[in-house]
């Protein structure tokens, strides 16, 4: 049910022929309220597309009326050109949007763009298209609008929450994190409660904090990622903060656990969590580091528990540990017990495509736990031919 | 010639039976004097091998008679019981060379080991071996040295600078760094220079930091990296530091270059430039950055100047600059100028074996030279079957 799962949403996915294979390539997602409230978290990448910029803009205004989202190319390192096409397509949303009863400033249109960097879109294409998106916009669009916003991905991904007569639902693209992350993650999340925008950003960044940002593909940070929350107060409902935080979380953690399956070439997901820990910032740094272990991400795609290459990746932080006290267990064997040999490698089976890494730093008590993918010849593969 | 291209020095490479294979696994370095200067740079990585601790004891006492290696076994991760096995290895050497009319103390003996992580040796094999390499030990015998510390090497590495009077030579092994490195890293550099510990050290610590620490082929930091520099003496010549010092870096950048040639599955070395940079640090975090990021070097493997990959790894540093004063040339053809598209990217050709990068931050005067490697289904294949 995607973005259109909470009432109060239209949306609309089609082909508008910014992809040369013709695929859908322009998602619009239109929130006609009574409330437009809105929450946003961008990427911590310094070289950002124009629709990044753009769109952090407009959600310093706190009102989105439309988020309009295009794949084919992601309009960053575009320069001045790039900034304004990204304009132009927020202005043309207000006016297709205006055509049809609405009544719509385009400094409340939020733009978001998926793709090569160093392109600038193709706007004889970008720009007609918007008129068929909006003159498609409808209540049951969500699915379409999720599928237009696929690059590398192979499948759609969307999730819906729904409690005592309100709703949380989104969909995701790419995979990847906040900071940071693979290709580029676009995110938008919708819900029929009656949220104000401050409440929205909240939880979207309590979310976020333990969802996709721990979620590390590849360790490359994209320029484009977004992910937006908009309220609609459709449902005329007004939760308790702590369910409400719970169900968007509860959201972004299946749309992020969907990136994580659907990585670029990934044959495992790898669930590493660190326990003992002093701090959740040590837990987070020496799972991140673990998770970025090339040797260790092709050790895993040859279902090797080389653990030595876990130990190496932990040694390469700032956490606090003593490597005489260091475990690792993967799969639940406890195959490293004091920073040496623990219990025999043989009895670890690594055959499933879910594998998990306990690391112990037996340092205190805080942990985290950060997903992964493992490293293959088809990444390689995919990562090589981009955009050739 | 190698590590006894410098007069003063005996070394041998031989087959103890500590590779399943029968391949040479096992060399030693021995310095006749009458000099017994040293000087040594070893891993960051806080999860250190037992070798690793002990030839840091060893070096304090800046007397090193002779040196041990091992491929075939990394000895980290291995507990008190590695630990005793690198001791008990130093004392075997110790004793075999003094039955040859030797008078080593076994605190004058350096260990290295390299191979896989978290696995004991096989001490009933590795200590007979010494015998047989003392009684092996010859003035020519500097490449069978650097052949038997090979693990996953194509060929091993050697380079030697003569001026007037005397020489500066060294093997390798590996193609990694000092922080981070990508396998195990080991070198060991003699001269017959008559220089002290102190003056290695400078000499040493200087060249290091601008030739191994600046080869990062995976991003991966070893628990085992050792680069030593021995001086015997014997030609009886006293270098002026500078001349001195201008040899062991060219000795050092020779062997750095050969690592990244021979790297694990690697079809390109990348040459990564960073000029315009306010500080060299700055200059060495881009450059850095940019080696890592996994995404670029698939496009580099596939031949693909793929510029805004090399934009989006300068994005995540803390570097000085400005996103849209960015210039980024691939083989010299400014593909990216003020962070915008620039020259086509059709003009670039990387069909050769070393592709150039160059990243102008325009922002200082500093620059740095970093050395990587494309990212291939080789580099995955040989990584996901190492251990098993």
């Amino acid at each position: 049910m995607s973005v259109t799962a909470a009432q109060g949403f239209t949306a609309a996915g089609i082909a508008a022929g910014i992809k040369a294979n013709g695929n859908p390539d322009l998602a619009l997602v239109v929130n006609n309220g009574p409330r437009l409230a809105v929450a946003g978290v961008f990427t911590s990448n310094r070289v950002k597309a124009a629709p990044v910029h753009w769109s952090e803009q407009v959600l310093r205004g706190a009102t989105v009326s439309a988020v309009v989202l295009n794949s084919g190319g992601a309009n960053a390192c575009t320069g001045p050109k790039g900034f304004q096409d990204t304009h132009a397509t927020a202005e043309k949303v207000a006016e297709a949007l205006n055509g049809h009863g609405g009544e719509v400033n385009a400094g409340e249109v939020a733009v978001a763009s998926t793709g090569l960097i160093g392109v600038l879109l193709p706007m004889d294409k970008l720009l007609p298209g918007i008129d068929t998106a909006v003159a498609a916009l409808s209540a049951d669009g969500g699915e379409a609008a999720a599928i237009a916003i696929k690059t590398t991905d192979t499948v759609h991904k969307t999730a819906t929450v729904s409690q005592a007569g309100w709703t949380v639902g989104g969909m995701a693209k790419g995979a990847g994190m906040l900071a940071p992350g693979l290709a580029t993650m676009l995110v938008v999340l919708t819900t029929d409660a009656d949220v104000d925008s401050a409440t929205l950003d909240k939880a979207l960044r309590a979310a976020t904090r333990t969802t996709f940002d721990r979620v590390d593909s590849d360790g490359c940070m994209s320029t484009n990622d977004t992910v937006l929350l908009l309220a609609s107060g459709a449902s005329g409902q007004v939760p308790a903060y702590e369910a409400f935080a719970e169900a968007v979380r509860t959201v972004c953690d299946d749309l992020a656990r969907q990136l994580i399956g659907d990585a670029e070439g990934a044959s495992k997901d790898i669930r590493i969590e660190v326990i003992g820990a002093a701090t959740e910032e040590d837990a987070v740094e020496v799972g991140r580091s673990i998770a970025r272990n090339n040797l260790l991400k092709c050790a895993i795609h040859g279902e090797d528990p080389n653990w030595g290459r876990v130990l190496s990746a932990i040694g390469t932080t700032k956490a606090a540990f003593d490597p005489d006290r260091l475990n690792v267990a993967i799969n639940d064997v406890w195959v490293c017990k004091n920073g040496s040999v623990g219990e025999s490698r043989d009895l670890v089976s690594m055959k499933g495509r879910e594998v998990r890494i306990t690391a112990d730093l037996s340092t205190g008590s805080e942990s985290a736990v950060i997903w992964a993918n493992d490293l293959t010849a088809e990444y390689v593969h995919e990562n090589s031919a981009y955009s050739s």
